[in-house]
């Protein structure tokens, strides 16, 4: 059978795509994703496990609770984990399941953009996973479309704002942390760029503490977010859709990375 | 009471430090995780949920079928979505819980490199997931160090291979595949390196079918390695460690993006 067709007649069948070929005509909610950068990929219907209908029981959090949580969570869990469990520990004793089902400790491999590479922070990475988890994949249908919106805007968020935003009530290093602008969603580019500003290195406890407050900043951002979802409230779309415009995946500021003012990398230490 | 000395002694009552300090002296798995680059990190006991005991039940699967699980699976989860599924819904079979109680499809979010932006290759992502929560995560103690190195030796054997090395018995695209080597973990570099060189645009089905076969090859690798881990015979060390040598989480390949051979950034479409 035709591989194109069968998915056509898959998606037809759920509704998210009506007449031929792969035109997807569905919610609004379809097409603020695809306006995401993500036009360029089809779907079909999803299979389910016992987690796998969405969305999960959410209740309203608060922010400030949250990133007190996330803040001394990074302590144990570093930035990915830290946001997922300030969120979920809490909605475990809120809800129960399936947030009591969730291996919320094995995220801690979200460190340094994972496990120390520097990709993606991993405080961007746990608030996808967060979003994600509560609201849906896209695939489960356009009900579930927030969860990949929520998830991706924290980044544009993340880029565009000067971090770290949240102080916590007492946090472990009482100097005032210089703030900066990453940029980027990128673990590397926004601790180098907040090494370089403040003149911390990364085993300082001035850059352990700023990292433990991004995280906080973002665990406050993210569940601000699900409340407005909670609430009917919220009403963004995918803020970046770098295949449409741009014809490829990427990030927001093209030339931060493809310009001429690329910082010289570090040498070896002998 | 002194954060530091709390953190100790929480690490001390787990026989993860002896002695006073911050000073690592555990098993090889701990110093070995070190060297990958997570040495300015602290960390302490894990809470534990219900599935927060490690390692989960595993038995050994064929590469083989699990690459063409991945590659088929990539049609509908696309690349972070395909790794996890094409290992977990074998094993849901194989072991049942906790892999049944494992939200799969939620991680369709992993797509371009985390919802169309381009960082972490989803693929990457995905294995880095499934060798942390089956064998656990670093905090969770040295039986569980494997996680995170299997999981970050992906990274780097996905960074110098050259891609996609695994043809499925039944390809949707028939025609041979230009193969590319990254030098990064990153959907970005991966993705545009392989357009460069193939010169098909990235909504072209060469260009899904390439990304659906690297999706295949990531997801033979780890069961290779999860399979060699199974029989004790898994000795590697992380292979990469940034923070020790250059003070900064990063990739493995400074020069690739702080070089003088940058691409120039493709131009907004009109």
């Amino acid at each position: 059978m035709d591989v194109k067709k069968m998915f056509d007649e898959k998606l037809s069948r759920r509704g998210l795509i009506k007449g031929a070929g792969m035109v997807a005509v569905g919610a609004a909610g379809m097409a603020s994703l695809k306006s995401g950068g993500l036009d360029f990929l089809s779907n079909a219907e999803a299979k389910g496990g016992a987690t796998e209908k969405w969305p999960w029981p959410y209740e309203k959090l608060d922010p400030e609770k949250t990133a007190e949580l996330a803040y001394n969570e990074w302590y144990r869990l570093f930035c990915g984990g830290a946001v997922i469990s300030s969120v979920f520990s809490q909605l475990r004793e809120k809800v129960g399941e399936p947030y009591k089902s969730f291996p919320i400790d094995a995220y801690v491999f979200l460190e340094g953009g994972i496990a120390g590479w520097g990709t993606i922070c991993g405080s961007n990475a746990g608030a996808n996973i967060v979003s994600n988890m509560i609201i849906g994949p896209r695939i489960a249908g356009p009900e579930c479309e927030n969860g990949a919106v929520i998830g991706a805007n924290v980044m544009k968020w993340y880029s565009e704002t000067s971090l770290p935003v949240y102080t916590p009530e007492d946090p472990r290093v009482k100097t005032e942390l210089v703030r900066t602008t990453s940029d980027s969603p990128l673990c590397h580019v926004s601790v180098g760029k907040w090494m370089k500003a403040s003149g911390y290195p990364i085993g300082s406890p001035e850059r352990r503490d700023r990292c433990a407050r991004v995280t906080a900043s973002v665990a406050y951002k993210l569940v601000n977010d699900l409340n407005a979802w909670k609430d009917g409230k919220f009403k963004e779309t995918a803020a970046w859709g770098p295949v449409k415009d741009f014809g490829i995946t990427s990030q927001q500021n093209c030339m931060d990375c493809h310009g001429s003012n690329i910082p010289s990398a570090p040498q070896a230490k002998k």
